[in-house]
């Protein structure tokens, strides 16, 4: 079973209308409401695999329902007032409203803790994926990882900023930045060369990195191997959700025990299989099977991309 | 204790954006959730006045809470999937947003029938009010009337369309239409004389007829006599909810057994306090304790506006 931790999940709605007009009356034809944030995108797309997943977060009181309802088991304790949502409203163009989310209540953070904490010993992989609710450490992601990889298991982590900054200071997960997250995380020298960069950040961390290029693919700095994935055609299509379907290929190699140029075909494979669906944390599983042996993968000594 | 019944609730949910534009990405500075519905917001201004209230409906996982919030004690069990929201985006214009309402469940209605049963028995009156969610019988309200009126309660109906139709043919509650309402209720022959309209439905329903004027005021035929109250002054604000509070103060004069012309002083007064407040459900306490005693009320033959 692999556990995803979402720490700010959100409630994505959308809306469609005739046409979105400024200062209007609008009777909205279609509702839809779908469970999101990074982490849950990861869950459902591992849900799609047939793998076992348990997804985990803070929630409200009717968060945890609407992921039962695509079919993932999830614990998100109403931990928070209620889950952020996102709007978008479809009619002519389309139209995003975010809302702020609220702080999570007093104790959450070794509520979560504990939940994760319990549930290691039937794990084979954690995955801590995506930005982190108010009022909660940016230490946490770390903290949690460290319990995991202290009962054997391997971690991933798709984050940015601090809490990426805080788990490649403590080591030992599997970082999942992009190029801008590994820019920011290096600092203000831009690098040039993302393999030297990956090799040089798995070597502070003593664990591999990987890096997400979009539709070129993933750079992997294992320690002893150097990897470049490439997909093998150029999708066109939607990207948002595409490194949650990369980061579900990740823990999956990881959790099966895949040699890394395997692990990368699957996770390759699955990005552009998410950029054919319409929504995040789906993605197209014919067009995945047939792509994942297609996958290009070399060992690389160095990487430039646009230079 | 007076119970409300609101049969189609919703969720008025509010944004405020820097300035909405189509297609753009919007960060949310502000949500605010009320719960809405003709009936809840009587609730809402009989709360205000310190008057015991049971507000009753269909709800879903969440409304109640959202009520307790507002101390309106309340039953909405879930019997929808989800109560329906309205979402006006402030940044501008104000743009409005409307979600359909889905379908109640199965037996939906007998729940209903049977909560407003049980607490009949502690009531000192009943009011039905607004449309009906999906699935519900236009019937319903007028069988609600029906129970409670065997009680010996007195009971308001603030409808329209075919559950109006069915409140006027079953009879025994005071109806409150607005003159619109009145003209759909009496069909194509639209009429001029709005108290000898109200004098003819009250002699078919056997009960009083109060026929709501906006900033006119009230017009009541009670079967003996036919009254006017108006407003003391002329009111700007918002005239959204003022329907209710004049409901709140028909159905709390009903249950005090208070005279018409007090009844309708105090239900005038409530109407124009309640547009002094940008939100419906509110009344502005001390201008509505400053009008009642100023509101004017004359016996009246016939009654033509805007002829």
């Amino acid at each position: 079973m692999i556990i995803t931790v979402t720490l700010n999940p959100a409630v994505d709605m959308t809306y469609r209308v005739d046409a979105l007009a400024v200062g209007g009356v609008h009777r909205v034809r279609e509702v839809q409401e779908r469970p999101g944030g990074k982490g849950v995108n990861v869950s459902r797309v591992l849900t799609q695999l047939g793998e076992s997943t348990l997804a985990i977060g803070p929630g409200d009181r009717t968060f945890e329902t609407l992921l039962t309802g695509y079919g993932v088991r999830s614990f998100f304790p109403p931990l928070l007032p209620r889950v952020r949502r996102t709007l978008v409203v479809h009619g002519g163009e389309s139209t995003s409203l975010w809302e702020p989310g609220p702080l999570v209540y007093d104790g959450a953070q070794a509520v979560l803790e504990e939940l994760v904490s319990a549930h290691l010993p039937d794990a084979s992989a954690l995955v801590v994926s995506g930005s982190l609710a108010g009022g909660l450490s940016p230490e946490l992601p770390a903290r949690l990882g460290a319990m995991a990889a202290e009962a054997g298991l391997p971690v991933v982590f798709d984050l940015d900023n601090e809490p990426l900054r805080a788990a490649a200071a403590t080591g030992g997960g599997v970082l999942m930045p992009n190029a801008d997250e590994l820019g920011r995380l290096l600092g203000a020298d831009a690098f040039h060369d993302v393999a030297a960069a990956a090799r040089g950040l798995a070597a502070r961390t003593g664990a591999p990195v990987v890096v997400t290029l979009g539709a070129d693919g993933l750079l992997a700095a294992t320690g002893e191997e150097c990897w470049w994935a490439r997909p093998p055609e150029t999708v066109e299509g939607n990207p948002t959700g595409a490194g949650d379907a990369t980061a579900a290929g990740v823990a999956r190699g990881l959790a099966h025990g895949l040699s890394w140029p395997e692990l990368l075909s699957h996770a390759v494979a699955l990005g552009a299989a998410a950029v054919l669906t319409p929504v995040a944390g789906e993605v197209d599983l014919e067009a995945y099977r047939r792509w994942a042996p297609q996958v290009a993968v070399a060992t690389v000594d160095s990487l430039t991309i646009g230079a």
